[in-house]
Parts: structure tokens; sequence; C-alpha cells
């Protein structure tokens, strides 16, 4: 990695790490015998979809209609968006439908009646279930809502059933293994109740779709499930490494960043390198905010994280990095640091392009 | 404004506030003597940046030499880049140097010294100093330093001193006009004893520039230092509005966005507006973590706020919103509600892309 050709914040991605990181949920999801339906979100890029695509993959999750329109103009033919439908958004909707087999999130009678007057090619259809998160979705507590709307997708000739669908986000304030295991658990339990009650209402055996990086990540036999839709294990990042999904080698992007600044008085560097780059996400330790760590650049990628060293600090276009003594002499004004993000979809979401350790750019 | 032309998260801009935001600090800074060099860093916006310059205004700031090339291949000619010279932009920054009048900000001999051996056109040189903040900048606590670097760019030849710049972002922790003003009064305290110190080593009168916008709009007389850069001012926000900087009716910008799920059981909706279009900072109020206020569209924009609704949650694209009952009744799937962004500079570097309350879209 020479520091030659950056100049300012620039998003590394080490191909390798990315590729490792696929390789390895594919084929935990290959011994479960799930599908595996990666979600793009996290790194919205048609190539790094086509490391997805020469491994076999063809079904893929978004989280909005403009991003299906993207991956469906780069090819891809099944997709579901993950994101409860957006009735504004018909038109495109309607588009997609045309092109690609698609995949839509509901959970209100509303919005199927829309469906049922506006859509005008077939899709299929996930109930979302809420199993604890709290965000979105039916209730898992309230199953016969469940069955009156999967009862009411079946009714219109466009749509077909295909299951229940659910993100488990409060794993992501999980600290370890045990816990993300038992949320997983009590999801797949309330998942099974609600189909119970829909195959006792005669809607079969609905699919059960799950979704979060740290149940793919931890839990080893995942084949209680038909789907998994992981998306932020394609490059991880600090928060995963805190939750425990991943070690810190498997980390698959860092944001490079110059330093402009050194104040020995308060053992801080500044760099070029703010929220505009790395977005504001944190996470707490012992009450104190950590923006990021801090590697240093290596000839191929960027090596292990400085002890004693994170970003603490975080400003438009400067980042703030407090460091030992010892860090603080090596660095100077002029060299690059790599900052591991906090959350890697929102800093890719924000550099968008991307330059691999291997020296390659991105294009879009 | 119809909502018929948003289909999804839309960043929409008043021009009627914006312009009277602009006007107001103008006036304030005319009546003050002072010179208005306005932050660009806030709308990054060539076309927003046209209202500034047919009142007259010249002179710019921004916070990164990528903005400073955009806004010199807008025809600006007079352009400070607020921040600590990042010497890997060399080529851009000598660039700049020969399009347009330069201004560049050191806090470093290493730098000063960089700059004598590369920079290749003059350029106009502010010492950053720290007056609390504890961002970045020399120490107010260390003039001697001030003076030696003011010393070493007289010493180059192509650098001209131009004077004390700093950046009082504490004021962004106060909550109240007293508190503002306080800040501003040690602020320019500080900046004096610092230029006092330079004029007795022989260093002629050097200029004090400041930037904050909480201090530029609640100090009524600026008259004690030669130049202004605030920038947020010009759309304001939700943390301006909790400082007491402006009203909010002088907020200029909010992000359309549409209602995708309702959740009556716990008084919330779900709208399709997350970190990527409005960004994860919040406010906090009484240990509650807010991420944006929210109004109803009306025909010419939107209205006030709702009380007792708030933007209480944020992922990728969802946005949580409370609401009380009154408001949930009233609110529906496919309805369009504007949500008062926390900090209007991310928020708009995430959209880019505006449409004005009087129905045009912005060019890029």
């Amino acid at each position: 990695m020479t520091k030659l050709h950056i100049q300012k914040p620039t998003l590394l991605l080490d191909p390798v790490k990315v590729q490792a990181n696929i390789d390895k949920m594919a084929a935990k999801a290959r011994q479960s015998g799930v599908r595996f339906r990666p979600h793009f979100k996290t790194h919205q890029s048609a190539q790094v979809g086509e490391w997805f695509r020469v491994r076999g993959l063809e079904a893929i999750t978004v989280s909005s209609v403009s991003m299906a329109a993207y991956f469906a103009r780069h090819g891809w033919q099944d997709i579901t968006v993950a994101f409860p439908v957006n009735i504004l958004e018909i038109e495109h909707i309607n588009w997609l439908a045309q092109q690609v087999k698609l995949g839509l999130l509901v959970e209100s009678a509303q919005v199927v009646q829309f469906l049922a007057e506006h859509l005008t090619a077939s899709a299929q259809v996930w109930v979302k279930v809420d199993t604890g998160y709290h965000r979105t979705g039916i209730a898992w507590t309230a199953p016969e809502a469940c069955v009156a709307l999967a009862q009411a997708i079946e009714a219109v000739p466009q749509l077909s059933f295909k299951g229940l669908l659910t993100h488990s986000g409060h794993t992501y304030a999980a600290r370890s293994q045990v816990q993300v295991e038992a949320i997983y658990r009590e999801t797949v339990l309330r998942m099974k109740h609600v189909q119970e009650r829909l195959a006792a209402a005669g809607l079969g055996q609905a699919e059960i779709s799950i979704g979060d990086t740290p149940s793919c990540s931890l839990v080893d036999d995942l084949s209680a499930v038909d789907e998994i839709r992981p998306g932020n294990f394609v490059f991880y990042d600090v928060m995963q490494l805190e939750i425990g999904s991943c070690t810190e080698a498997e980390i698959g992007v860092a944001v490079a960043c110059p330093i402009v600044a050194k104040h020995p008085e308060r053992n801080e560097l500044v760099v070029y390198g703010g929220a505009v780059h790395l977005s504001k996400e944190f996470i707490e330790v012992n009450g104190t905010r950590i923006f990021g760590y801090v590697a240093l650049l290596e000839h191929e990628g960027w090596g292990p994280s400085l002890k004693q060293a994170y970003v603490s600090g975080i400003s438009q276009e400067h980042g703030l990095i407090k460091v030992d003594n010892d860090t603080l002499d090596r660095l100077n004004i002029g060299d690059i640091v790599a900052i591991l993000p906090v959350h890697s979809c929102l800093t890719v979401d924000l550099l968008r392009d991307y330059l691999t350790t291997t020296g390659e750019a991105s294009i879009r």
C-alpha cells in the first residue's frame, strides 16, 4: 500500500479479506442448507457484487427501490427490497417487477390493498415480523394479524405470499456470542410460533428469513431458518468487532486519512477525515465515545490497530485521534493512518469510491 | 409544496428563509464593520453561492481543497481553506494559488517550511489559534509560538502573514445567549492577547477571524474582530435552535420523508429517511436522543414542528418517529413529513441535491 496514491480521505478495501468473508458466510449457508441472500446495502457496489456472482450467488437483498434499480441494471435478477413498501415509489416498483423476480415487504393491509390496485407485474411478498427489535413489522405476539395479512396477499392475483421476514437488530446491543445466540434462539422460536399459526390456517409452510450479521456470524448452525440476509459481514467494522461477530483481521475496509496536525501536549493527532467520511457513528466503552480504531498502513493494506489509540472526536472534516507517546513520536504531519470505521455501511455510503489494497480504483 | 413531486427522502430548501438568513448576517457584519467571509461547507452549492454573490459578497471560506476547487471553478476568486494545510494535496493547492487569492491555515513550523519549499504561487496565511475548543491550533496561552510562526511565515517570499484565526466550537455546547456571549468575550480577549504579543514583536496589527455560528448569531456587535466566517447560519438546524442561535422559523432546510409504516401500539411512525439521509447526529434532551423534529408539509414549504413528535431512532434507511395520538390519527402511510435536521451541514452533505419550496430542483 504505497501512500503515494493517497492525498485525502480514501476508502481502502482489502479484496482478500472481503472475499474470505463472502466465502465463509456462503459456506455456512451451504452447510446449514439455507438460502444465502446477501444484503447489498453495505457495499452498494456492482464490482463487489461480482465477487458474489462468481461464487454462484444469484439472490440479493437491498434496502431501497433505488438500490434495487442499480443492481437490476447490473444484471441481478432476484432482488428483495427489505424495507416496507413505499407506495409513493410505485412507478419504480412496477418497472422493477417487470425486470426482475422481485421480493417485497409488507406489514399492513393498506399496502396490500394498494399493491392489489397498482402493481402491474407479479411480486413475491414477505410479511415483516417484529421479533423484539421494535423498529418495524407486525409483533410476533399478534400471529392472527400475520395470518390475516398472508391471506390478503394470497387473494391478490399478482402477489404470492413467500414467508415471514425479520431483522433481529437488537443483536447489535449484544456484547458476546452467548447473548447473540440467545437472541437468535428466541427469534427462531417466535418466528416458528407465527409460522405454525399460518400453517394451521392453511397457508402452508411459510419460509423464515432472518438478516442480522451478528446472528449469521456467531451461530454455527442456521438450519432452523430458510434464508439469511446478512450484509455488514462483507466488510465488518469496529461495532461488529465489539459485539464479537468478527476478528479485527476480518475487517475489510479502512479509511486512509492524512495527518494534518500534532498536539503533543494532549497526546492528539488531527487528521483530514471527519463526519462526512466516517459518519458520526460511535461505540461507547466505559463512557468514552470511540469513532474508530487506528492502524498503520503496510505494504499490502493496513496492520493491526494500535493499542492506546482511537478516534476520540469528529467534526465535518476533522478527526481527532488520541495516541500514546510512542505513537505520537512515530507519526508526523503528512503521514497517513488507516481508520477502521465503527459502522462500515455508513462509511462506505459516504465515500462510495474505493481503492483496493492491490491498487485498483473502483469505477461507478 | 405539492407532495406529488416527492417519492423518496428529498432535501427541501426554503429560498425565502435562506436568503433572509444571509441578509441578516450580512447586515450585522456591515454594522459591525467586519469582513463577512461565509463558510460554504454547509451548502456546498454553487447555486446557493449565487445568493451571496448577488449581495456583493466576494470572499468565502471552505473546509477542504476539493471544495475550494469546486468554488474556484464557479468563479469565486477569494477563498480561505479553513482547515490545517494538508501537505499531501500540494499539487492542488498550487493550482488553486494560481487561480485565486488563496488563504491557508497553518499551526506548525513544519508546514510553513514545506510551503516555503513547494508552494509555487503566493498565498495569505492565517495562524490557527486554539482559544478553548481544543480541536486544533496553537494554544492562546503560547503566544510566543504564534509569534515565531508568524515570523517564519513572513520570512517566506510567497507567503504573507494575514492574521489569527480561531473557531470557538465550544459554543455548540452552550445552551443560552448568555453562555455564548461569555465564550465570545473570552475568545476576543484571548485572541487580542496573542495579537498584542505579535504587535510587540513588530508584526503589526494582525487581523482576527472567528467562525462559529452561535457567536455570529447571538452577539450583536462583532466589531472587536476583523472577519467572521459562519457557515451553518445559512440553513440553521435543530442543534442551533437548541443552542438558541435561531428561531425555528429561520431553519431553511428540511428532509421530506414518506411514511411507510404505523405502529399505534407504541405511538410510532416509520419513515423512509435514515442515517444515509439525515446523518446520525443527535441532541440529547433529558436523556432522550433526538435525531430531528417533525413538521407537516404546507402549500409553500413546511409548518411549525409538531409538539410531542420527534425522530427517536434512525438506522441506514429507516427513521422512527414518536408521535402523540392526535398526530398518529392524522398521518397515514404514503403521507410525507418534513424532518428538521439536527445538523444541516451533514444532512446537506449526504443529500446534495435539493428541491426548493417553490418547486425548483438544484443542478450539480
